[in-house]
This record gives C-alpha cells, structure tokens and sequence, in this order.
C-alpha cells in the first residue's frame, strides 16, 4: 500500500528498486514515528483538527503501536513502502475515517526528518554515555597503574620516558574532545522539524511550538525550508561526532595491537579475549582489537559518503536523502559495539612491569639528562651537544627515574582536572 | 640551519624533499609561534630558569621579531628549516647564551602545536565573524523580499509555493548549524597544549597553568600525551567545522546557479559579477558562484583528507603529522574567500517578480487547495483522491495566495527568533 | 565450531563481535569457496599428499555441497564462524580423517583470498555485459533521436545548440572510459593467490601452476606475500572501477531528473515509472533516477571507505582485512541493479520535439552566426565583438538550424566508430 | 585582458577570486597549450581557414614561445587571465589581424581539455618509468638478500618464517598492479578532445583526425559532449592510479618505519638519510619515509576530492572544473618526487642478519612442524593438535630453516617471472 496511490500502477521492478532495504531500518525508527505521530495528533486536536474523541482513539491506537514494536511483534510486511504507510494501514483499520485524519497538515518528509532526529538524540545519548563509561576506565587505569613505566616514541623510535599512567589518561582526556564533538552534534539534532511538511509547511495553523514542547525538543528549527535542509545536515553532523569517537578508538585499538605483538610485549589480554588461527597452532591473536580499529575506520569513512550522497543536491527534497539512514543507522550500531566491547576488554589487560630493564631503552633518558646540565647552568643548545657527544660515544648513562613533577607528566597525572573537564563539557 | 645538527650531514635531496614548503606555510604561523615564545620565556622567569634580564632581552627580541612579522619583512631563508630554527637563530645572534637558553623545557612539537592550535583560535574567529556577516544579510534579504513567491520544488518537480523570504533565511538558520560545529571546534582548539615537549613532558618544573592563562587559553590539554595526540585531532575537528559551513556555501551557490539558468530565471545578478566566454558572444556565466560551490566540496572533502593521513598512526609524533598545515591553512584561507565573496556578492542580487503567474507553476497549490478541503470536514486521504482526480482530468483550478500562518512558514517567517537562536549558539 | 579451537574459550562476546555478518557474506561467495576447495583437493592428490581415493571422495562431496549452495539449501548456522569452517565440518562429517585432511598446505587467508577474486572476476563479468547492454541502448537511442535538437549548457547558461543523438551517445562513449577500468580491475583480479597460505607459503611442495589453471586464472601472483597484499587491493581496484561507472550513472541520472523538471521539460517517463507524493496529489517523482544517482554516489565514496580501512596497515594479514567484502559486496549488488533498472527505464524514455521554438534558446547561435562572419572572412575576435553588439542591442537573429558536420558533432555522430572503440577496449 | 571582454568591467574582486592560482599552474600546462595550437592552427590551413602564410607565422610564433617556456622566460602577467589569454596576446602583438584567427573553431574549453590530456600522458609516463626503476631496485634487492630470514607476522604476531628476498619482491610484484591501473588512466587520457570547442562543437568543417594524428592521440573522444565530460573523468582515472601506486609506497614505507623501529630493528639505513630532534640529542628520526607514507596518503586522498567537485554536476561545462588541476598537479609532482626519493634512499638500506636468532621467534616454525607431521601421514587437524599441545607446555622445538620450495615461497622467488609479468602488463 502506497500512500500515494491515485490508481496507477508503479512498474514493480521500480518499486524493489526503491524501497530497498527502508522496511528493515524503519523497524528501528517506527518507534520515534508513532512518537511524533502522538505529538501530532494531540496537536491536531488541540487547533481542532481533530476532536477530542478521535484525538483519544488515534493516541490509544498509537500506544498499542508502540508496544507491539517495544515487544518486536510489530512488522512492516512486502505490501507496505515503510513505516509511515504501514502504521497510518493500521489506524485506518482500526479506525476509519478517523484514522485516515492523521495525515494531515504533514507529509512523509517531515514526518521521516523528526523520527531521525528522535532517534539521533536518543542514540547519541547512550554513546555519551558509553563514552563516559570507557572515560572513567580509563582513568582508573592510569590510576592503578600510575607507576610502570613505558618507553615514549616518537617517529617509532625510543624517545623519552612515558608510563602507562600517561598512556591511559590521555585517551582518556582525548575523549573530551569528542564528548565536545557528540554534544554539537546532539544540539543540532535537538530542533524541531515536525511541522514543516514536504518542506514548505502548510495552509493549517499548526501549533509547531506544542508539538516542540511534546516531544521534548531544546527549539525548533523554525524556518520550514531550514528544516529540510536538516535532512542530511543532521546526519552529516552526527557522523562527524561518531567519526571523532571512532578515530580516537582506532588509535587506542592500533597502539593496543601493537603493544601486544611479540616485539612490543608491553601488554597482554586473558586467552578468552584472543582468537587462534586455522594453521599456526600457537597464535593468539588480537582480533578484537583489530576489528575495533578496522570499523572505527569505517566509520571514520562515514561523513565523506554521506557528503558524497548530498553535495550539489539543490534545495527541496530529493529521494536521495532515503539513503542517509542507510549508512548512518550501521554505523551508529557499530559504533555502540565497539565502545562497549572496548570498555569490556579493557577491564581485563595485562600490563608488564620492569620494561624499562632493557637495555633498547638506556636512551630514553637523554633529555633527562641533559636538563640536569641545565638546571646547573649549561645553556640548552650546548648541553644538547654534550650529551649527543655522549651518546655518539656509547658512553651515555643514567638512573632510570623519571622524575617529572608539572602539570599533566609522569609524576602529576591531574587526573581529577581531567575528570572536572569531562563534567564540565558534559553538560 | 637545523636545531638538532651534530655534525652529521643529512643528505641534500633528503633536506629538500623533507623540508617541503614548510617555510612558506610558516610565515602566517610565525606570529603565533613568537606569541608563544614569549608567555614560555615568562614562564621560564618566573621558575628561575632564566634571569629577569635574561627573560626582558629575549622578550624585548621577541617582540621586535614580532613586528618585522606584522610588517612582512621577516623571512625564513633556504638554510632554515622553518620558523623555529630562524626565530631561535635570531635569538642566539642577538643574545649569544642567553638566546640559547629559549628552547629549555620545550621541543619543536609542543611549539607547533601550540603556534597551530593559536593559528586556529584566531582563524575561526574570523570566520564566525564573516558567518554571523552573511547570517545578517540573509535575514535582511528575507525581510526585503518576504512577499515575492517562489516555487518550492521536491525531487525537482514542481511542488507547492515558497518565497523568497523562505529561502534566504532558511540558509540563514542553516548557518545556525555550522556556528554550533565552528564553536566546537574552537573549544577543542583551546585547551593550551606546551609543556607537552616532546610528547611525554619535561623533567622541569614547568608553570604550564601560567602559559596557559597568559595565551589566553580557556583551559589546557592536562596530559601530555593527549596533548600531543592533539595534533591532528585540533585540525580535523576544525576540518570538520569548515566543511560544515562550506556545505552551506555550497548548496546556496548551487540554488543560485540553478535560479539565474534561463529555464528557471528567478534572480539575477549585474553584468560586474558575471563574467563571459571566450566563444559566445551572449554569455554572462555565474563563475563566481560556481567557484564558491566548487572551492566548497574540496573543503567537504578536507576532513577525510586529514583522517586518511592520521589514521593507524600509532600514538607519539610521526613526521607524517607535518602535513596537516599543508591541507588546513589553505582551506582556511579559501573560506575566508568564498565568506568573503559571497557576502558581497549577495548584496547585489535581483530578485524576479511574478514568477508564478507562469502557468506551469499553476499546480504549486494543490495542497492549499486539499487542506481547504479538509478543514471543510473531509478526511485528508479522501480530499487527497478528490484533489488528485481534479489535477488527473486537467480541471484544478485554485487562486496564487500562500496563506500560510505557522510558525517558520511563508506568511510567518520568524525571523527574530531565528536571531536569538543564532546569538545563543554563538556563546 | 572453530578451525582454531584449541580447547580454550574465547568469551561468547567476543565471539559475537568478531563473526560480526561474515555468515550471511559468505553465503555469496560459498561457491568459489567450494570451487577453489576443489582445484586444492585436486592439486593435493597430483603431489600425493592424498591419495587418488581421498580426493576422489572429498571431490564428490565438494560438489554435493555446491550443489546445496546453487539450490539455496547450504547454510552456516550460528556454531560455524564462517564458510570455511561449515565446509570443513561437513568433509569432516561426511568423510572422517579424509575430511581432516583438505586444509594441508593452505590457510583461511589464502583460502578468502581466492574466493573473493574468483568472486569479483565472476562480478565484474557480469557488470561488464550490463555496461555493454546499456551502451548499446544509448546508442540506438541516439540513433532514433538523432535529429532532435536540444539546448546545449555552460554554466548552466544557455550556450549552443545541442541534440538528443549527441547526449545519448555521450554517455555511451562515456562508457567505453569505464569499461578500460573494469578491465583493468578484471586484470589485477585475475592473478591466483591460491598457495600462499598465512601469507608466507608453505614447506609443501604444493603446485600452484596447475591451481591457476584449474581455476582459469589468466596468471598467479607469484610472490605469496604479494598475494597476501592483494588482499585490500583487489578490492580497492574494484571498487574504483565500480566507482568509475557509478560516477557516469549518477551524471546521466542527474540530467535526467533537470531534464524531467517542469522548467527545462525536455524528457518524460510513462507513469508507471515515476512514484507519488503523500501530500501532493499532482505529483510524479522521477525516485527512480534519483536513486540511481545516490546509490551510485555511494559507491563513488567506496574506493575511499576501503582506503581508510587499509591506509598504514603494515604488510601481513591483519583481521581488519575482514571488512572489506562487508563494503564491496553489497556494492557490486547496488551497481548491477543500478545498471538494470536504468537500461529498463530508458528503454521507455519519451523525448519532446520542437524545444528550440521556445524564444529563450534564441541566443544559442551565436556562435554559428559568428562563424559565419569568420567563413566571409572577417577574424574572429572581430566577429566575435560583432555579434556581442548585436546581442546587446536586442539585434541578433538567426535560423535555428544546426550544420555541424565534423567528426562526433551534431551532424556526424560517429556513432560507428564508438561502437567500434568499445569493442577495441572491451577485449 | 580577457578574451571575452565586451566592454563591461568584472569587479575586481570578481576577479581576484575567479582566476585563483591559474597562472601558477598554468606555467607548467602552458608547454602543452602551445603543441595544441601548433596542431590546430595547421588543421585551419589545411581546411583553408588560415592560409599557408598566415599559418607559417603563427606557427613559427608559437615555437618562439615554446623556446621561452622550455628556457624558462615565458610569464603570465596579472593583466592576463590564463595562459590561453596571455598566448593569443603574445600572437596579437606580432601578427595583427593574423593572431586574432587562432581561436577559430575552438574554445578555451577544449583547449584546456587537451592541454590537460597532453600533460597528463606525459606525466603518466615518466611516472610509469619511476615505477619501473623502484620494481627493478626491488627485485634487485630481492635477490641480493634472498637468504636472509625475516620473521613474518600476521595479526601483528610473530607467524610464520619470511625473508628479505619476499619482502622487497612482494611490494615489486605489487607495483604490476599499479602499472595496470597506470596504463588504465593513459588509455582514458589518450583520447583527442580537441574540436569539441565549448562541448557541442562547431559549425565549422574542422578535421579532428588531422590535429588527433599530429598530437599523437591513439584515438580521439569522437562526440563532443563526451570528450567535454572527459573532463573531471580523465583527472580522477588519473588520480586513482596515482592512489594506487601511492597506497603501494604508503605500505613500504609503513613497513620501513616498524622495521626500523628498535623493537624490530631489521633493517638501518646511513645517518645522511635520518633527521634529529630538537630536544633529544640520540634520534636518528625515518623523517624520509614518514614523509612519503604520509604525502601518498594524501594522494590516496585525492580521488574522493575531485568525485566530490564533481558529483551531481549535470552535463556541460562549469566553472568548477577549473579547480581539478589545482589537485591533480601538485599530487603528479609530489608522488613523483616520492618515487624518487624512496629509489634514491632504498638503494641505502641496510638489513640486518640473525634476526631469528632471538628466541621470541622460536614459534616461528610450528606450521612447518607441523607439515613435517602431516607429510609423515597424520591429518592435518590432528598434527595442528599435537602442535598446539606442545606449544601450551612451553616444549615446542625446531630447527630454524624454512625450506620452501613452492612457487613465489622463500625457496623459489620467481624474480624473472615477476619481471616477464610486468613487462607484459607495461605494453
């Protein structure tokens, strides 16, 4: 059953064509659209478009909608282009004329832009908490393991001392920055389009600041072609965010990788985390790790396809903007796993003591060194000669502390200042 | 001259591959690597690292430094690497011991870094400058031209009426969007990353709360190892923000393109901004608008640039992170351009009058005309077929009045609100 | 079951998160799977490493379980982590030891590596013969429509005159530039990495000479860890080819869904293959295109996805290798449907007659007036300032003709000669 | 001077913006516009539009030009648009009347197409020679250090025995691949655009098989909207091949970088090819290396750049396509100077012996252990058993040759069977 329907009949390979794959994704947004389809209703009565028993009957059917979806009962079956047609089928059936009023004064694009964006808002706020659930791990790693040290690299040669304090806090403290990211996305999520029909808004006098309110949304955004215009924008944004997650959860997962291969040897995870291979019987490998890597990177990919899919598009609706939540809602599922099977994983890590005992690492402490020089007076650039004389020399030596006292270094880890930012661009 | 020379020489053809156009891209960052050099010097005072007369000759260098920058006759010649290694140069021919004395508890890559992260607090200032400029104008063009119609088009066809009021500020609220991401990505840039050094701190004991507050920074990167991390991180976030606005910029100079085509002939522009063609005698082509669009989607395509670059680093410094800038300041600088032209190119549009007395457009108001029907009592999928057979037999018929009253629509353009939604997001 | 387990549990999570939809993946490339099994099966036996009887028995089962895989009835249940591993169990099931012995001297790297070339070879034939199907319609559509001129646009300016023959074959000849680099992506493909195992061969004394034959492979990848390397730029390679199409695709589609708008009006479809609005009852959306063009956008962004993923991997195998076909595969279906349901549609494209008579294409021949002058003698930049004056005075007339009679221009559309090139590149 | 200038004054603002860096690059397309005209300006005097006189002295004026852009004097004023401008200038200024003629029957669009063409070929040549050189360094290396172990890894675990003759002919068997793709996008280039002036051709009886013969095309794009959309289409084909040959180096150089790392540390190379640090005096930084993989992700970046310049762009010329070659020149000239640099260093690199001495390769060997098993009759799945046992008890023991003989393993390189291939693959 099309909406649209006026008697003609669509080519049915056009049809397989594009409905695609909406029916199964619209059984994760039908949720949000008997949501809106509730605001709206009550709205449509409260300017008396509806009266208050059919506004009654609709809310009632709505509800039962909502359930049978919070069960999984609810279907969207081959008949049905997607969600919209199948739940306004099924207040016609339950209903009649009654149920055939609740299309009014709004149309399938608004209709889709307020059920992604409901579904954006919700979405994100469990990733920020994800977030937070693997921020707070990881300062409670740095914590216990405030001690050990690590070898610092830089250009992957050995570099300077670091410790694994410094290592987990600063994906820790990196996360803020996305937390920054995940909230500018929510905010732009977070107004309304609902009202804003084909794009062009309507001859009826809707109430858009009610249904704002209903649905609990920060605003709206106002201007109806503005709102439109959100079809895209708003995923793109979100994207953005969930690429900033995932970037930063790819470079954890590579140093993790690289941490636990043989060379490394820094870390190591309980067998139940590792998987084996089907020819070398004595591989343990990081699979884990690596697929985190590998999806974050996906979805790293994400906002150029979807930028892809949207740019010199004029405005007003194309069907083109379909294929947004095609890419968005994976990635988003994705996403989810990863912070989740992270955060998992990461509770059980090994981390090896006396690293440091190798000699590979005597170098580590040459600029230690050479600020002793200066802290006695020596200019900087002559005591960096002194000691790469030493080292050219193979005569170089030094205790193996790291004593490192300001802000943010070995010694001072701040890890509650890092916790008050979090807090802070939490909110 | 190389800051970590020892004697060896690095081979020729290595210097001028690895060098690149370092030096150029260093002349607009130069400023701010002084103006981090001097709160470092300060700092450096205050912790008895320097003498008072130490810190006032190297300042008083600095700041001479400083205006030859703001007078364009400083320059980095073929023997320097790039602006740290002339800047220190000039220090040490000045000061002799004293100037060496400048590079003490920091390394190159904390000095990029904070020199990029102030390039692109600066730089974003700016352009929220010119978005809230072009913001202005488009509401102002909105109020001018609130009463002349538009056809509003979905899927490109001809769908139901908009204005010209509805078009100018919904771009306008769009901008809302980006200012959200260019404010985020202003406060990641804003977290005081030196004292980092290296990557993994310093073993003296720095004042980085100090620097920090004399750059003006709203907060630090606590962590050193994020801090460095952030190298990278800072640009795409920024990326990210410009790409946003550009799609904006983009999706308006497509609009524009489409409306000054003769088919559609809804604007146009004085003969001063078009330009012609070197074979057609009668062409008067929209290039700047195509430019705009153009210069737009390679910035959409900015971000992933960066992530392609960065991604499966593993954490520390790579060389590879040099090329950030080489992408960035460029897209910066052609954003500014494109604000630039746009707003005063804008300013000049003519607007067409009457386009829909155009009987093509005759089917603009068959919605108008359905919801005429529901508010009469029918439900809206009867009115929908009523309407629907009307148009089928040729016999629709309805007058050129939108008289549409809700919020954000035609006849009710909020255009004050959409003001103070702008002044909210720009805090 | 794994092929790995060596007694120790990997926690369900994990399990859950690494299969990730390889199991539905595989059901598609189960078959080469099998086939590749076989020609391994084979090669085992010529070296002796089973004896003719084994071979003889694990043979016929491989081709039981092809045939299994051709009726539908083959499936991987939730205890086998990929096809691999549910082949294996049935061997094993079936045959006993015999089973056991089928994965001597081969890895699952080697075993994916060649399934998934196999695949995309077999894929990209297919594709390659829906290219040539559509070229040949666009051509006789150009034929048919030789003589119907249309505007021709720069800037999307008017510019001179133009025609149907001259923009159907257009896109045919487009089309040759793709197929030279679906070609080539056939080429890279076509390179047997069977026998190189884990990436690093085997202490087998395996044929792979007679591998690559059996399997029809034109050559193989000698090197095995070329051939471990291949794996990521197989699909890369493909993936721009895919995308070189798409781009095309999305091009015509997006002149498709100009020309179908109201303003420019120059094309039409039957009903039955545009789709309706909810709201507006006038409408006739041209989804089809529409689609056609986003999906094909998608796939343009497919090559970069698959870049991400792969970019500062270090050589050898890594899990993220896994990802690819999650990409490529739904790709490769999208563009096959895409192909069909464009060279369905286009079949049943109605083109308007008589588009020139509209008075605003007046200045389309400009430039043919111009020529003239410059025939009688006078130079062109002349001419061309000649026939500008008269443009801007309101003055220039001409017939509506257009004798274009070089090589590929209005009046001589080599269509021949296309026809000819394709199949030149097409070998 | 522009050439289309009628007598109304662009704003100089316009101006400024439209025109970009066109000059810069133009200095190195303009050799290829001189050839073009050459080529043109014979083909008008042979279908007498010039006559043989006035052919003669544009001719010999355009190879006067030709010499000053070869020696380096010739220049593009900021009065001239373009190189085109500033040519037919210089044309003007000695011949009169005679210079004017030049432009007849073309436009500067497709005097832009086959300039790019021509420097495209050329480019993709010397590139292909490059390629040649690096595969020929490699196999060279490959067979020097044939006997020397390396440990190979998968999952970033130590895995099976490679070596260094796999290693350096792995990334030159690699390199065929490139090469397809290489002389994929020179077919594509190959193709004369010439006399399609503005897109649609020209009234003019012009002989594009003489300036396609003369410009030594291999074929022409025979319709003239194609050879216009060639343009954006012939610059990504040429893009995705130089991603392909950059993603090949990336990987290289990935590898170089880890190997070099003093947890591997297989290979070194001399200290003229490494880079110290500003603060720690015992760097010897892979700053080469970290450069190349870093720029050919940058490069690998550059198809997605120009597919989203030029998505949703309907047929015809716009402006937008001007900013293709700002892309497409800069990467030919870097991925070249990469090619260079790791050719010129490579033939350096020092490799390490003994590697598989260290014990924490001892594991390195189970596969063939187990091989030796099975070819003593035990079943694949229960000698990886036995394996596995023996490994889990810490008493895994073997010798540690790897004797491969197969094709493409350790034992059997088959470095003058890669080399047939890419000759063959390089016709």
């Amino acid at each position: 059953m099309k909406l649209w329907e006026k008697g003609l009949k669509t080519d049915e390979k056009i049809d397989r064509f594009t409905v695609g794959n909406d029916r199964e994704l619209d059984l994760l947004l039908a949720k949000y659209d008997v949501m809106a389809s509730k605001a709206h209703c009550s709205m449509l009565a409260s300017i008396g478009l509806l009266s208050e028993e059919e506004s009654k009957a609709i809310l009632a059917e709505l509800d039962a909608i909502a359930l049978s979806i919070e069960e999984g009962t609810f279907t969207i079956e081959e008949e049905f282009e997607d969600m919209h047609s199948k739940i306004e089928y099924l207040l016609i059936q339950k209903l009649g004329d009654t149920g055939k009023k609740i299309h009014t004064a709004r149309s399938r694009n608004d209709q889709v832009l307020v059920a992604i964006q409901l579904y954006i808002k919700e979405e994100l706020k469990t990733v920020m908490q994800q977030v937070h659930d693997l921020f707070n791990l990881l300062l409670d790693l740095a914590d216990t393991h405030k001690k050990v040290l690590l070898p610092g690299y830089t250009h992957l040669q050995v570099a300077m001392p670091s410790s694994f304090g410094l290592w987990f806090s600063a994906y820790a403290e990196s996360l803020v920055d996305d937390m920054i990211l995940l909230r500018a996305a929510s905010a732009i999520a977070d107004q309304n389009p609902l009202g804003s029909a084909a794009g062009y808004g309507s001859s009826f006098p809707i109430d858009r600041a009610m249904t704002t309110k209903e649905l609990g949304f920060a605003t709206l955004k106002y201007n109806v072609v503005a709102a439109q215009m959100g079809r895209g924008k708003v995923e793109v944004s979100t994207a953005r965010a969930l690429a900033s997650v995932g970037a930063t959860l790819a470079k954890l997962s590579m140093d993790i990788c690289l941490y636990m291969n043989q060379n490394f040897n820094f870390i190591s995870f309980p067998d139940d985390l590792t998987t084996g291979s089907s020819i070398m019987p004595h591989k343990k490998n990081p699979d884990v790790f690596e697929l985190v890597r590998a999806k974050c990177n996906v979805i790293q990919a994400l906002p150029n396809e979807l930028s892809m899919l949207l740019t010199n598009l004029p405005s007003g609706y194309h069907r083109d903007l379909q294929l947004t939540k095609n890419s968005l809602v994976p990635a988003m599922q994705e996403l989810k796993a990863c912070l989740d099977i992270l955060t998992f994983s990461l509770r059980k890590i090994e981390v090896k003591k006396d690293i440091l005992e190798d000699p590979k690492y005597d170098l580590l402490f040459t600029v230690d060194a050479l600020n002793e020089l200066v802290k006695d007076g020596m200019p900087f650039r002559d005591a960096y000669k002194e000691i790469a004389f030493q080292v050219e020399k193979g005569a170089f030596q030094s205790s193996k502390d790291a004593v490192h006292t300001h802000i943010g270094s070995i010694g001072n880890l701040c890890l509650e200042e890092i916790r008050q930012k979090m807090e802070r661009f939490s909110k």
